[in-house]
């Protein structure tokens, strides 16, 4: 099984999706937020790129939720912390999501055979469903307008440790960029909390009053949800 | 001082390296190659875009080196492996270099106001020229075709190490790209060898007979020598 990994949504080129599985990670905060609702009984997500498109899709009963600039969309319902994607506020709810990076990266991956939301809260379940879709795959790491984000780099390496553990390590192979990613998050899954807090987004999270948005995900392993793309929205893959 | 740290050539951008010092990384193998020319008394490298500027450049008693496809080209005296450079063969000469990434990299690079050449060979000697050059610093990881190459990054985590030591942890910033090659490098640095030869460029190079090369180019802090631009040729940083 050959695992790609880009380092940002800007390098991915979506012809070269064809035929594969692709994992869209965005930690802060899209695709930890996906996760978090879809655990939380949500019915489904529909990721879209434009606030007036997240308008025009909701139906009455719909919730709408994302973010610009970190903050929530005047008149919607959520923004995008994990944490107010809670049971009570998502459950059977179908809900219209827009955020900067992450429903982008998912958009511009709609040529692959599969569709997979990946974060460090799901990174073994991302693993083995990548496994049994028996297909190349590809992680894109969303990052931050076209720039490297380091969080979305420790969880493609934490997605290699699976794969690698679940599949055995003879049968994954990677790109250098992924060797790359998988030897940093080596050298910092014992304080990845830390780590996150030191980069980029980290920092501006932190700044911002998102704290607890980063504690919750750095978390490695909490949920076995993991967000599948049937045409237009994310439903839970039931294996 | 910050240090931003790019991924490949196709994500440099030459306007943003003004009143900047750039230090182009390609270990397998221009900056090596450079580096091992000019430490062992070669009068200067004038490193160029293609063959046929190389060969226009040529005067008398010049030495014509390069690859492509890391293959000596046709014609020319020497290839890119840094162990045909030796004392008997370059002492006193001029040499135009042409190889597929690095000398690109340096081309691109000319608008900083300091250009310098690094690889594991010099890296704790670049990272003191860095410093003393007293400019915000690019790390410029050539890269190979415009994808990122595990060396590079090993290299640019060096470098960051080095300035951090040398400078101090809390006078350095870097970028999220930065802190992942520097992680990464922590990881690797007691079996560099051995991580270099499990990625693209290393495996290639042993597959082609090169593995002399990867030992030497492998090896960290072995030589004092930084090469650094002027006007468009390349002589040895002098302190």
């Amino acid at each position: 099984m050959h695992i790609e990994v880009i380092a940002n949504i800007g390098e991915a080129r979506s012809d070269e999706y064809l035929n594969k599985t692709v994992i869209v990670v965005d930690v802060l905060r899209a695709t930890s937020t996906i996760i978090t609702a879809l655990m939380n009984g949500c019915r489904e997500v529909i990721p879209v790129e434009t606030v007036i498109k997240a308008k025009e899709c909701a139906r009455r009963g719909d919730l709408l939720g994302g973010e610009r600039y970190c903050k929530k969309i005047p008149g919607f319902d959520l923004g995008n912390s994990p944490i107010e994607y809670t049971r009570e506020a998502v459950e059977g709810r179908r809900i219209i999501l827009t955020t900067t990076n992450g429903t982008r990266g998912i958009q511009k991956a709609i040529k692959a055979d599969h569709v997979l939301a990946g974060a460090l809260l799901n990174g073994r379940a991302a693993a083995a469903a990548a496994i049994e879709l028996k297909r190349d795959t590809v992680i894109v790491c969303a990052g931050t307008q076209d720039v490297f984000s380091l969080e979305d780099g420790l969880c493609a390496g934490l997605l290699l440790d699976e794969i690698a553990s679940q599949l055995g390590e003879a049968s994954m192979q990677t790109n250098d960029f992924g060797l790359a990613m998988r030897s940093c998050y080596h050298e910092s899954k014992d304080r990845l909390l830390d780590t996150i807090l030191a980069s980029s987004n980290g920092k501006k999270m932190k700044k911002s009053g998102f704290l607890a948005d980063v504690e919750l995900c750095a978390q490695c392993n909490l949920f076995d949800c993991v967000p599948i793309l049937e045409q237009d929205h994310m439903i839970p893959y039931l294996r």
